[in-house]
């Protein structure tokens, strides 16, 4: 084990990358791509099946776990990942985003947010500073600077005036961090769908110096077409030494898209969220297990999919147990798009570090231009 | 593996037995204690899991298959076992109690109940017939006779009118089932309160001739008691080399005390369904842990227990996913209570081998009685 953060490039394909991101709690493979383990949990997920699934990193989100259980609490109870039983590399988000997305009677200054909590409606401030102490508390492995960013479409001024904030909040959010050998901080572009913004941004946060650098304010809104727009640029403005993440992306075209560009984090609730709501992310595409479809179909949702969801369950099963709202329909739906996530980001850095990217791309597309396997 | 079902006791103490049951599905220590498993799965749990807490077979419930997804349906899916990917021994109850519980519209006659379905209001009718024909498509391994039960308290000739008409039924339920090599029919006793009814239904089932007999028409109200009271001449008045089943029981000092009394097997919803409302069984009492005495404590539920949820898991943290109303929380506590049903059976059955059950029982009593550790 390393006592320090560090980042090694293995290969790169194009401008898609593999390498390692080493940390005292170990290896974070890159590509990667990192569960949401929002209030302390996956949701319907023990943390060794998550990490049976190939998870290297899990998400923490600073908004939910300074309201509940508070991170003065986990602290006291020894850190975040003693709390929730997973001992690997852990990063949180910066609370920023979901005050904005969440939070009640927000007002925003210079200083910071101001908000009133959704669970129980008490007042809270998240400064950069306030954000990095907590991140601490938690014990953070990977840390994200204190941000704020609109949703898109927005008009130039509001994206520019925000993203300036925001690097004003990157500084204080590095002087507060101060120096913690085995931990990291990351810078967050900001700069909407502007190019010459991002590029402002990126000089910015350069200047600070960080260990790694997110491509923000994407995933709001914008589509995958204004998105993939940014990623041709914004990557490659950032510091080709150091991780590359793409914050709350996202579909499984999303993410290969994003491997392409250059991206070598991301993270997103939807393979958990997906999962209760009876969706199956495989590589043909994605299933409803709700179909009435599937009511007697005695195949797996994926016949090549090692997930016990795929190994030891008939659709027809994870029909019944959806329709019947049993809890285990979560569990097994949500291992299964989670092993599906993690699989599809192993595939791809096998391509980048064999040189077949390319090859891996128009095989991933045809596979799911084939659709569901037909009703029998 | 037998391709025989049977039964062989290996040792007594005082009235309570320790025993195996053989089936080609696997063996059953006795006593046992039979998770439940509604609709085709032990709600919040894999079966690896619930087979990882000590339990060697599971039950079915009829009336809630039979509705959905069909018992038709199941069997052309290959069977429960298959189909809810538990491969040990199954016991399936005949429906007649859910019906009475759970069902609309009933209307009982000499040929059985008509109802309408809670889920969808569709209209079904259970026969003895019918219902071993469901038990039959489901491939249940230990089958019971369709039978019908008054709540108690009741007047004696309910109790006798209603259990003379399960004695017609437990007939018709054993013309029904035929013979079936491997499989067990079950027949039920009933009575009520009433030594005289047990004694008649008693002699009725031997004339009729079971693989094993379960003692019915309790755990329906009356209290510990009276269950107890009757529980002190009702197992002796069946066979003594056939298992004997007390059906739906029960909490801890219910199970403890009707294993005194001669009772081999159990099942009971309680592990399960109070994992979900936040109540732990453990070694000396009930834990409620939503209770905010718990929301900071750094230690397990019980420091003696070896489940997942004790080994990993403060109380601090299985309160807080709970007040979250996180999955996990339903995962974790079930997990435990499992766990803890099958040590607390596994207990026993050491304690009947060596001749101590007396000394046993008395320190179950005792650490119950000192209650849960003192906050800190």
């Amino acid at each position: 084990m390393t006592e320090r953060f560090s980042f090694s490039l293995h290969a790169t394909d194009g401008r898609a990358r593999t390498g390692t991101i080493s940390t005292p709690r170990g290896e974070i493979r890159t590509p990667a791509f990192m569960p949401v383990g929002t209030a302390a949990t996956v949701k319907a997920m023990l943390p060794e099946s998550v990490r049976a699934t190939g998870a290297d990193v899990l998400l923490g989100n600073t908004y939910h776990l300074m309201l509940r259980p508070t991170a003065e609490r986990i602290a006291r109870l020894g850190g975040l990942h003693a709390f929730m039983n997973w001992e690997r590399p852990i990063l949180t988000d910066s609370g920023g985003f979901q005050v904005m997305s969440l939070a009640e009677l927000r007002k925003l200054t210079e200083e910071g947010v101001t908000f009133r909590s959704h669970i129980d409606g008490s007042r809270h401030m998240l400064t950069p500073e306030r954000s990095m102490e907590i991140q601490r508390l938690l014990g953070s492995d990977i840390v994200m600077c204190f941000d704020e960013c609109p949703a898109l479409p927005a008009d130039r001024d509001r994206i520019a005036e925000s993203m300036r904030l925001s690097m004003r909040w990157a500084q204080r959010s590095r002087d507060a961090f101060g120096d913690r050998p085995g931990y990291a901080l990351f810078g967050i572009q900001q700069g909407g769908d502007k190019e010459d913004l991002r590029g402002e941004s990126a000089e910015a946060l350069r200047a600070i110096g960080f260990d790694g650098y997110a491509v923000g304010g994407l995933a709001v809104g914008e589509g995958q077409e204004v998105m993939f727009r940014v990623l041709e640029y914004a990557p490659e403005m950032l510091p080709e030494d150091k991780p590359r993440y793409l914050m709350g992306v996202g579909k499984p075209d999303d993410i290969v898209g994003a491997v392409k560009r250059g991206i070598d984090m991301m993270d997103c609730v939807l393979p958990s969220r997906s999962g209760r709501t009876g969706q199956a992310f495989t590589r043909r595409g994605v299933v409803n297990i709700k179909n009435a479809r599937h009511q007697e179909d005695p195949r797996p949702l994926d016949e090549r999919c090692s997930c016990p969801a795929c190994r030891s369950y008939s659709r027809a099963y994870l029909h019944h147990v959806f329709r019947s709202q049993e809890i285990i329909s979560s569990m097994l739906l949500t291992w299964h798009n989670l092993h599906y996530f993690q699989e599809l980001m192993q595939g791809m850095r096998n391509a980048i570090a064999a040189g077949r990217f390319a090859e891996w791309e128009t095989d991933f597309h045809a596979q799911r231009a084939e659709g569901d396997i037909e009703p029998l």
